[in-house]
């Protein structure tokens, strides 16, 4: 153009510098040359990648066009997603074809050979083998397998489904609801796009489309560039509200330290009862008889706990750390296959019979609203007990080694609904506690709060805060209890629902900040009437949702929680929410 | 004493006058008489038999001791329960030695021949015989059976147990959660105190103690002596309140209307589907792979269901009706049994695998929380548009039968939790009713309200009342969403809560105020602030607890709604909140 039109080259080129000026952006623009005369037909600004929308944003602050602030304020934070997991490799991608299509649950590209079962993906990842997980649908007692694998791919189960929920939890890429799969799990085969596979097969995902590929796609890391820096830094000089990690290992807590995040906001310590030593003790305290044998068993586990606190309590370097008391109903942990079960009975020295009567007992009609929780404390005490001693000989351990750290730990009971109830559990746990601090001789603070996930305890939240140091949101359950429906089940009329544009989000995505929101804004507001130094916070899924955070700001909340790779996103969303509320 | 001491017994009998007087109440005094002098020890208002009461308060009216206002709130509802059922012959009770005790889970005295299952019971009552159902447990299956029976008996279950229930519900005895019982159901015959019983045997249950006879003991019908007319009399003329009865049967409507209800508050026609014809077209529309084909089953159902709505707009006589939409999620309508599941599948021309996975495709992990109420209009929007048209066809007959009479009926949609969720189903009701009316050339009005069960349908009630024209609390689900806990399970663990003295009372019995009361509080402030002229009731449980009632009052309902055989106690309780609200 410079050679055909120089004219119209150098005209062109001072309209682009005016616009872009005049709208401090990169512009996409379109125009003409007719009869070597310059003609501007349209312009907006750029479209972009993450990559592009960070390195845009930093040469605009270079130029002198943006502040800081603006530039933090330019990029959308939920286009971060793609820069925090491993993608396909460009070029690769395109020569491939998807054989099928599935939802794409939580994001990043994997490759690997396929297992059937989540004992194999350990196997396999133990002998150095990059494997996807295929199942029906995943459980809990899969966790260590889903760990284990380079990714997930399930037959059932929606956005919200156990694969899809704990997979973007880790970070892992997952693919779920592929109902085209024609499953034989007992077989270890499956059947997709008139191709049969079996375990050691190479398949590849990609958890942002929901594409799934026969053989291997290779995959590049995600690189946290030079720009992304510079932005995180910027953003971390506007936001007031802190950031925190939901991390139930030492691995997530140092991943999301590098990520910028100043604490745990959420250890759930049930995971940490699937390892094989554990759950068998574990299994063994559900089978007990009497206190003493329950408390036996349990003595088993204290020191995996302890141990498993003094790592996590490392890996923070004294930034706050809060754990989660035992939360899921027992049943959970109870085994469900003949084999396991005949195994149990022999370790328990009972008869298969008691063995299946222990576990009928358990069975729940609705366990979302069962037997759980700080119930589990109220009915079953040495649980609580157990690890509140875990807690605090680590935290003592810890805070030894290491003198120029506060080690502070934070308690957290769950599922509370009434004061007096979360008293009777605070006190077991506050003389255990103080019991063990004296005992070691040295001084240490620590808190003990709740969650608030129940519709009663937001609504009772001033007479809560009399025993509560802290508030904690836990927006999954809150969100459930109150729309009275459930996430698991709740699949099967919510497409009806967008459909008739009834809701235009996913609420177990999106805060609702009409009805969920209320509660907690009662919440924040009566309980730092009753105790003004409560801190309070948010560790459901919405804590790494952009909207979400904002709203967190807006009700003065003090940190918000959420998966390692979403503490970027929760970092700017943070600053953007500080930026726009002033 | 009046021979021997003549002197003292004068002064006693001036005593006695002055007591009652001072305290106008029959008194229960403890006097000595030494050397002739008479000495009063001490006094206090005398127990009473709930027959007493009514007699005592009556006549204290009669003496002009006291105002018909002062008589009324002397009297203490809960005693009036065991006026209102069958009780066993004293004489003969004495002679008795109870062989086991369950829980006391709904008052009155049963006796009867035993019976296994529901179409026992159904088949044994039509031959005449007098029989009680005793079960493991029972479930929505068995109402035909539980309403054919005396008494009901069961080895598991709470005071909140399906069986208790129902049965307190239906005003029928039933004694829950024996576990002494040695339960052989399959051979149709249990163990208890040593001793098997088969089907035919005799037994007597207490539904008020517990306490479980062999043998036959007598019963004598509840009698409504006139004191108690005139007590209830003068309670009418003091309350505000309205009390209306939860029925789902043109009997129970009778039973309520006998009783001094006002009309019904709450019809659940889905007790309605499983008698044996509405059961088989019901599965047909539920095994239905097109709308076409779940409208033709419809269809089957719809002449049934206006002929059930015909007759209880007859008994209730132009008083209102509300008539609540299908609740309960659609796998309690599918069979459970293999010879059941082989003839649906022979019915429908499918196989047997078709009809598992139907049946498998329906389970849910949390049927409180999962696809129910007006979830299902949403979804089968002609299962709504039969009932409505059901609804009006038999409120148009019975108008058109009764010019003297109004029948305006009261639509009443469950489970909302938002206000377009409202609107969806509102609007398709609405049009359906105004074509049936416009079609039948007659001028009629309805009204379309809603359940208030569900926390955010309280929380966004200003919204939600620009759809709804009533609303109708239903504390029993209202409760389970507010507390985090379902009633079929909080059995396990409610125990160890009252036994650390963290609950005082039952939450599904008696009204939590600080929470659940809250909610409502603010949904009636907040719903009549959008449209004045709403009125709200309550149609759980507790529309018959007195101190639930009280609440209820000083809240600014309209009317209560309860069982038949609560109804007095309601009525009597709402004079009294009246009287004490002065």
């Amino acid at each position: 153009m410079e050679q055909k039109f120089p004219e119209a080259f150098a005209e062109f080129t001072e309209v682009c510098k005016t616009l872009e000026n005049h709208y401090r952006d990169m512009q996409d623009m379109e125009f003409t040359v007719e009869h070597g005369k310059l003609f501007m037909l349209q312009t907006r600004n750029g479209k972009r990648t993450a990559q592009a929308a960070l390195q845009i944003a930093c040469d605009l602050v270079d130029e002198g066009m943006r502040t800081p602030e603006e530039a933090v304020a330019m990029i959308d934070p939920r286009n971060l997603d793609t820069l925090l997991h491993p993608q396909f490799d460009a070029k690769a991608l395109k020569a491939s074809e998807p054989m099928g299509k599935g939802l794409g649950a939580s994001p990043g590209a994997a490759c690997g050979k396929v297992v059937f079962t989540a004992d194999d993906a350990v196997a396999w990842n133990d002998k150095g083998e990059k494997v996807v997980l295929v199942r029906l649908e995943t459980s809990p007692e899969d966790i260590t397998g889903m760990k284990a694998a380079q990714g997930i791919l399930t037959v059932r189960g929606g956005m919200t489904s156990h694969a899809a929920v704990v997979a973007r939890g880790m970070g892992t890429c997952c693919v779920s609801g592929c109902g085209d799969i024609n499953m034989d799990e007992e077989n270890k085969r499956f059947t997709l796009a008139g191709k049969e596979f079996h375990e050691g097969d190479y398949i590849s995902i990609d958890g942002s489309t929901g594409n799934i590929y026969d053989g291997i796609i290779p995959t590049v890391d995600a690189t946290i560039a030079g720009t992304f820096g510079r932005i995180m830094g910027w953003a971390d000089e506007f936001r007031t509200l802190k950031v925190r990690t939901n991390a139930d290992t030492p691995a997530d807590a140092k991943k999301a330290r590098e990520l910028g995040a100043e604490g745990i906001g959420l250890c759930r310590t049930e995971h940490m009862f699937f390892e094989e030593d554990r759950i068998a003790a574990f299994r063994e305290m559900i089978c007990s008889d009497t206190v003493e044998e329950r408390e036996a068993a349990l003595d088993k586990i204290l020191p995996y706990q302890q141990n498993d606190f003094e790592a996590l309590y490392e890996a923070l370097e004294g930034c706050p750390v809060t754990i989660r008391f035992l939360d899921p109903p027992l049943h959970e942990f109870v085994p469900t296959e003949e084999e396991d079960i005949k195994k149990l009975a022999d370790a328990q020295g009972k008869s298969v019979e008691d063995i299946k009567a222990i576990i009928a007992s358990l069975h729940e009609f609705n366990p979302m609203m069962g037997h759980r929780g700080l119930r589990l404390a109220v009915t079953y005490p040495e649980i609580a007990k157990m690890q509140t001693k875990a807690v605090i000989r680590a935290a003592i351990n810890v805070q030894k080694a290491h003198a120029d750290w506060t080690v502070a730990p934070e308690i957290m009971i769950p599922l509370s609904c009434d004061t007096k109830e979360l008293k009777y559990v605070k006190d077991m746990v506050v003389a255990t506690a103080d019991a063990e601090i004296a005992a070691a001789g040295i001084e240490m603070k620590y808190e003990v709060g709740t969650m608030i996930e129940i519709p009663r305890a937001a609504l009772t939240a001033d007479e809560i805060a009399k025993e509560a140091e802290f508030f904690c949101f836990g927006t999954n359950d809150l969100t459930q209890m109150t729309y009275g429906f459930s996430r698991d089940d709740a699949g099967k009329f919510l497409d009806a629902y967008y459909d008739a544009k009834i809701f235009e989000n996913d609420p177990f995505a999106k805060l609702d900040q009409t009805g969920v929101g209320q509660l907690m804004k009662m919440a924040v507001a009566n309980g730092k009437a009753t105790r003004p130094e409560l801190h309070c916070g948010i560790c459901g899924e919405h804590g790494g949702d952009p909207s979400s955070v904002e709203f967190c700001h807006e009700i003065g909340l003090d940190y918000v929680s959420c998966s390692p790779f979403r503490v970027p996103i929760a970092r700017l969303a943070a600053a953007q929410a500080a930026i726009n509320s002033k």
